[in-house]
């Protein structure tokens, strides 16, 4: 049994997996679970499962209940006061989510926002590091954005950072939100691999070759692998969904002015010739603050998959 | 003399006018001065001419220069650390403020951005009162918000805020920030205008009759005012603005998700049924946040012009 106390319970709620880290103090991981989760199960049993995994992690930690100074809980919707307010994936309607899991394991509940646990990652042990005001942009199947300001995660009445959904083009693509023209109807992975399949059949309308691939065009990997060995549409495709994010990001510097903006999720791993380079030229010839010489530094995100759970663990810290 | 300690003096820099008020710490309103102003004039001068005003504001309320706290400037642009970073219209860039007013006349000072004043005025002595996360936004000429998160002024590395530069219509009008299709483009009392323009405009080419008015249709306030005596062009022109208005206040409150967000400038003077009761219909049914229903309450802000001189002297308490 291990003799640290100050531990972190982490939880990551995801759409396929819930994953538990134990961490100490300052987010450095010490031992991590995972189980299979395919959503809706009722919020008794979400907080059983949760409540397990937890105990699973700790065993595994050989760590005693009492070195545990707080477990937090990454989920995928909006929380306030110890409730889940709504989480349309998992089916969660104001919850009393901390309650519940505290009658399974009396250990102190930290709620956050599953991108907000992200971006308080990222803040602590990641690129956001001594920064006072950061955003962390996840670019994956969705589109959202974690605000760490005044070194606190901001969450409003806890549902601010929905940066997917401000409308970039009115009238434009219908989004799951019930709005039309969602900055993550074009900035998500989903929109770049749209984008690369009409660019593909405006070339095949033209009558102009297709070249011959490893593979399918079906995610944002393939895409950017494709548009880096020069295939025409992927690249087309790439310039095109680079515009639409600097778009977005543009305009959540233009409000929030911060020290640091990162991206992360899926697309942030494309190379950095085909989103990075190209996106920090743009953005940096449209932000209002050019005009004040105080620039917004835009990064890459370096914590990977794991922000999410190391923000839940410190998310004591920073709510 | 007046026997009061603990006053504050807040200076509205305007484009047209410098206004300065003694205040209380509260921000009762004690006196007030004002001069014209026509713009850039030097860092020097521009020090000199709000230190005259802030004795004389002192002098016409009989107090002495040790019973004032603090004085704060409200300025149309950026500031930070005690500098003027960029205010486009009076042509000031890096300039230090502080020092430059201090050498004048040596009380502490704060700057602040004017929307930042403003909405600091409304959130300590008007509508925003007793909020935690509030959101104030200027449609005049242009269209700015204030940021009160957490209870204070919240301005990133100093352009925060800049929601009329937050684009909404990607390739749209130009603007003077460089890019197109800026929310302030199609938010601001101009824009109204031209749609109101627009809209007459499309009429007599179909052959419709314009109606008698009592005079031209040249500022926001007489669109409104033919709008409520039937007028269909100006009718049709106040729709479409109030959707435009409806689509980046959405954008605002995805992002932001506070308890109160309220509307001032000239603009947020027009009859409520022409605005406000239509912009409430037309957010409610887009904003993210009523999944979990917690909804961002949208009124019109309370004090009018003063909120800009009231925010600038109360500037120390919510920077």
């Amino acid at each position: 049994m291990t003799g640290k106390t100050g531990l972190r319970i982490g939880i990551d709620v995801g759409g396929t997996a819930l994953k538990a880290g134990l961490t100490d103090g300052e987010g450095a991981v010490l031992c991590t679970r995972q189980r299979p989760f395919d959503g809706p199960c009722g919020p008794e049993r979400f907080a059983q499962l949760l409540a397990e995994l937890a105990r699973q992690v700790l065993e595994d930690g050989g760590a005693a209940m009492e070195a545990v100074e707080a477990v937090g809980i990454g989920i995928p919707g909006a929380v306030a006061g110890g409730r889940v307010l709504y989480a349309c994936n998992i089916a969660l309607r104001d919850v009393p989510l901390e309650a519940l899991f505290r009658r399974r394991l009396d250990l102190p509940v930290y709620l956050g926002n599953d991108a907000d646990c992200a971006a308080a990652g990222e803040y602590r042990c990641g690129t956001g590091r001594g920064c006072r005001d950061f955003v962390a942009v996840t670019l994956g199947t969705g589109v959202g954005a974690g605000l760490i300001l005044n070194g606190r995660i901001y969450a409003g009445l806890g549902a601010a950072g929905e940066a997917g959904h401000m409308v970039t083009h009115p009238g434009g693509i219908p989004c799951t939100c019930g709005r039309r023209g969602c900055w993550e109807q074009y900035a998500s992975a989903p929109a770049l691999v749209r984008m690369a399949h009409l660019a593909e059949r405006s070339r095949l309308d033209a009558g102009l070759p297709s070249p011959e691939r490893s593979g399918p065009l079906t995610d944002g990997r393939a895409v950017f692998e494709a548009a880096r060995r020069g295939d025409p549409a992927a690249k087309e495709a790439c310039a095109r969904y680079v515009e639409e994010l600097a778009l977005g990001i543009t305009n959540l510097i233009n409000l929030l002015h911060p020290e640091k903006l990162a991206l992360g999720g899926g697309i942030s791993q494309a190379p950095d010739e085909l989103l990075l380079l190209p996106l920090r030229k743009l953005t940096a010839r449209a932000c209002y603050g050019r005009h004040c010489g105080k620039t917004t530094e835009l990064v890459r995100a370096e914590l990977g998959n794991r922000a999410g759970l190391v923000g839940a663990a410190l998310l004591k810290d920073v709510s």
